[in-house]
């Protein structure tokens, strides 16, 4: 009798085994850490940890497009740093303002349109928009071992979140079709909306106003806005992902914290300290500190893309 | 053979007939009007829809008690009409300012907490306080036929989401318990939170800040924000549930608008156009409009409370 592995694309190793012994731990009944399927939550950040970020964050790619696309429109945004950064494809100013200056170009370039256009055009770019370095589309460039860990812990009764300071529309229009993971169960930064009848049609319209930041501290907020528990499972790969790990590792029950570390420059990018985009500092020390679980994709994985 | 009657506290009639209809139709396979199970979606309004909102909104009665026990440290409080209403119990004066008037009530006075804290805070409450009329406890003034309702659509995969002007975190407290809803599927006013650690435990601080007030085209914009989809069934009885109904049966595909008609003084209380909380005006014009499902008290229910 042979098993499937159900995650084979981990190489056994600490990593694979602390993930396999936590969650058949938190799942078989009479187990002393177990956690009832109510309490059952893990949250990933999507942006390095479920799919590539570099050279840059994919929906900043898609945002600059739109941005160039309607700055005529816009003379005011010549005027505003991070809009004239956007415009001028200035990458390296924009990714220094994190997460709260590629929401406010989203903002920004998404707003007057409804959320079912904007899911359409993200739809339509994300059929064919590809990576500069890999050629790709980017829902090819999911990390497949994140998916295999994705669907083991939903085989196991866990509902996982994604948790990403990305755009919530954005990655809601394929999460679904890609992760599997449905629209509402994906917590991201959002532009706040108004609802209006428009042709005899109940919509929301998206205003140029950022509503939340979910990033950093943020994300915390997400989750408990969101899903109104704390996770018992969190993984992230960044700074920007530490206060989530922070939230789901204090609590009373088990809990478990994931970073994964790139340091596969080779087969995909290696950074941390100094990335412009993803940077991971302070949380490699909270890491040690707090017994995080460190992921090393170039050791513990044996396949990262499809 | 007998066959269990999955709403035998509703009465025999166009109401009972409309709903297994719409229900079975969208969930029969090959039906024409058929939803997949992804898609199906059924809000509620919780007060008014689900339980009692006489003679006030019973998170108002909550909101009354604390901020009458922390008025001491908040002598501003004077100094504001809404909170000076609050301090002095006036009711209709409160009740005037609607949705928004009870979210800033109760923002200020459950400012300064963690959401653990105030959950507990409300379990603590909403174990022993009664209501003026019934003296029973508010869970006890659950609507039976609606609890009924919302097993019948769990059963047939629809999830099912409370959009309530209520505050997310005061219904989450409970709802698993009341009603079968887990907190992620709980959409409410809310108020600002902000992460922090306390004795080494991350939690988050309510501020005394509105976040989003879950009212009128609020409930879209909360749907849109939490579950990300339009709804197939939407479920009110108030003015304040009317854009909720909009956005749902202006979709592409079948849906179902359902007002719940209080037209029962005996066993519950009767109130539409001038009520002082919950009032139903334009949206009972607007239901005769758009074909939507008026469900009388009276007449389609056999039984009200437990």
């Amino acid at each position: 009798m042979t098993q499937v592995d159900p995650l084979s694309m981990w190489n056994a190793g600490d990593a694979k085994e602390t993930i396999l012994r936590f969650v058949l731990g938190t799942t078989l009944k009479g187990s002393e850490t177990y956690v009832p399927p109510l309490e059952r939550i893990a949250v990933f950040d999507n942006d390095g940890t479920l799919w590539v970020e570099q050279p840059y964050y994919t929906q900043l790619r898609f945002a600059l497009d739109r941005t160039r696309e309607l700055a005529a429109d816009h003379p005011e945004w010549q005027t505003d740093a991070t809009l004239k950064a956007a415009l001028d494809n200035d990458i390296s100013s924009i990714a220094a303002q994190g997460m709260a200056g590629v929401a406010k170009i989203v903002a920004a370039s998404h707003a007057g349109i409804t959320t079912e256009e904007l899911a359409q055009a993200v739809r339509d770019w994300i059929e064919s928009a590809r990576h500069p370095r890999f050629r790709r589309l980017y829902t090819e460039l999911i990390f497949q071992p994140q998916l295999q860990l994705i669907r083991f812990l939903r085989e196991h009764d866990y509902r996982t979140y994604i948790v990403s300071g990305g755009g919530v529309e954005f990655m809601r229009a394929w999460s679904q079709d890609v992760y599997g993971i449905p629209p509402e169960q994906v917590v991201g930064s959002s532009a706040k909306t108004v609802f209006e009848m428009r042709n005899g049609r109940g919509v929301l319209v998206q205003l140029p106003e950022i509503d939340l930041v979910d990033d950093g501290p943020g994300k915390p907020v997400g989750i408990n806005k969101y899903v109104g528990r704390r996770p018992t499972i969190a993984v992230g790969n960044s700074d920007g992902d530490m206060e989530m790990l922070q939230y789901a590792t204090t609590g009373d029950g088990p809990s478990l914290g994931v970073y994964i570390h790139h340091d596969d420059a080779e087969r995909e990018y290696a950074y941390d300290r100094h990335a412009v985009c993803g940077g991971l500092d302070k949380g490699i020390e909270e890491a040690a500190k707090r017994n995080w679980l460190v992921v090393s994709m170039q050791n513990d994985w044996n396949q990262i893309f499809s």
